[in-house]
């Protein structure tokens, strides 16, 4: 499997020039601004992945699951960050386990009995955390103000647990659109998150980070004073999803390049259809909209169920026959992702490489 | 992790009972009425499951992909049967390889080209095939009557191919509403391809098996007798799609019972709100419904990303707390199967075997 027409399909492509093109975008821009750069591992699962940002400067790798960082941690991954509460004794002393063979590793908390209960496992081993706060979404975290103060008093109580500043994520700002939205949504989260720490220190209680910000907000964190680090996952990869969420210069947003892409095989060939060989099962269908092809304007895909997709061919620039193979630009890639076992990393048509997603799965 | 609740969430679990129960009633139902059974297996894609179907008297399984099939082949299942056309010199050339180990695997044929370089390749192993027709669908297969005759006359030419008869799945028959509309639905396509079969036969074309139906249409093809198999899939694990389908006696199906679940935890509890670890990593979104709690009646689920859902409390019989373990019936179960390396075969609250999902994410 030299060349990309050599790949079984459906398969995860990488364009190696315009992943790295997309790293070093981001990398250049906090590094310039005097941010941390701890990118999201949940967008790529793969270790490989991890260490090309971190030879281009990040400072580790956030992971949504405890599974997934302790894959991380297996590959030699610094600096993880796991953004979602560790819950319940098993998953706990896991996360000590964690923290004894990889002591910079952090932990996200949100409740006072969780906190209590990571304390007493913790024992002198020691764990780091972050208070998560809630920025609008009303999904995780303590409300920011005093309800995270007093969460952070708690920790402050506890022996064995180290407060290491604020996980600060709104969901809902990464997708705001157009761009100058964007910029009032996350600019108005992140002063809650700021006053927070502040109101945290006042108390007396060092909290020295706050972590956040994604692929659609990271031009405005980095240009918030109060953001100590930012955490993007999907700029390494883009989406669909994200390029229709607006940049300074109109409806599409061009900050980074489409790097991934799921190559299919036309299977089968009924008059004024093209069938190809990936459904429910080759993409995620979380999002409105439907796999677009990279190379057929005027074509749209339409789902045909679990393993095939439909291409209505009426308005197709060109004819296709069975065989034909054909690329297809994923609605949202972090679940896409995570239906595969391997990305093939290209450079132009050669495979230069086989990245295992590592971490795939590894929602426990 | 003996019991339920030591297993780490988000975790798919399946009630043997159930699965039993499940398999049970299918393969009586058909052996009563003299037909084969080769379930299909992109529902499960574990080699377990396959094995115990194949004890209650399944002649073998279908895969709908080639990689698939060469994980069942692996792992000793006989009579697979591959319900996609095998395209391309390389996916060729493996199954050739696959009807040399296992001679008695059966492929999809619907396109003249790739009949006649399947053939070239075959040599002298010889390959045995079906022709997949197009019922009413537009999705793969040719169209019944002359077209398949045509392609059927193509095969008889060849050497190294063998025709077994006629593939004939009606994707839109499986979930057709309400039972009656479904009969004549499936009774209609089926009769179509009972039709083409007796077309072939006549031209002096051996032609002996028509192999088709679902979970949805078994009562009605199994009655049919034209047909001589089936190969229905969700039944052994049934889901929410499934269950609206309707039956004889009114809107639910009730022929099966609900044997998987996917078991999580609650993370975070904002006020009104229940956060649980299972997003759209841990279930197929590609239905427009949510996922069932199992048992909590009066509760909805909302997607709330990739990691997470959201419960809302207002009319929930009992209080959530963080740490609470909640089940839920998958809206669709084959592509939520496909998101996990491992099914957890519980007997009551036992953990009775770890069974691998082995061909998980073998689409090519």
């Amino acid at each position: 499997m030299k060349f990309r027409d050599d790949l079984p399909t459906p398969a995860l492509l990488l364009d190696l020039d315009a992943f790295e093109s997309n790293v070093a975008t981001m990398a250049a821009h906090l590094r310039v601004r005097g941010k941390a750069f701890r990118p999201h591992g949940k967008t790529h699962k793969c270790p490989e992945v991890a260490r090309a940002l971190i030879t281009a400067g990040a400072v580790g790798c956030c992971a949504a699951r405890l599974a997934e960082a302790e894959v991380f941690a297996d590959h030699g991954i610094p600096g993880l960050l796991i953004t979602t509460a560790v819950i319940g004794r098993d998953k706990i002393a896991r996360a000590v386990a964690l923290a004894k063979r990889a002591p910079d590793t952090m932990f996200c908390v949100d409740d006072e009995a969780n906190v209590r209960e990571l304390n007493a496992a913790a024992q002198a081993a020691g764990v780091r955390v972050l208070v998560a706060i809630d920025l609008y979404f009303g999904r995780t975290g303590v409300l920011p103000g005093t309800p995270a103060l007093a969460l952070a008093r708690v920790i402050a109580t506890l022996k064995h647990l180290t407060l290491v500043g604020l996980q600060s994520y709104d969901g809902d700002a990464a997708h705001t659109t157009p761009f100058d939205a964007r910029k009032l949504r996350t600019d108005g989260s992140m002063a809650q998150a700021i006053e927070t720490k502040a109101l945290i220190e006042r108390d007396g209680i060092a909290c020295p980070m706050i972590t956040g910000g994604s692929t659609g907000t990271y031009r405005f964190d980095s240009e918030n004073p109060g953001m100590t680090e930012l955490q993007p996952g999907s700029f390494v990869f883009m989406d669909i999803d994200y390029g229709r969420i607006g940049g300074p210069d109109g409806p599409e947003y061009r900050d980074f390049k489409n790097a991934l892409t799921v190559v299919t095989t036309v299977v089968s060939r009924p008059p004024g259809f093209a069938i190809v060989d990936g459904g429910y099962k080759a993409f995620s269908t979380d999002r409105p909209f439907t796999p677009r092809p990279v190379d057929l304007p005027g074509v749209a895909y339409g789902w045909a169920g679990d393993e095939h997709g439909r291409l209505n061919l009426a308005d197709s620039p060109r004819d296709l026959k069975v065989g034909d193979r054909l690329e297809f630009i994923p609605p949202h890639c972090d679940p896409t992702v995570n239906l595969y076992d391997a990305i093939y990393a290209l450079r132009g048509d050669h495979v230069e490489a086989v990245w295992p997603i590592a971490a795939r799965g590894k929602s426990q």
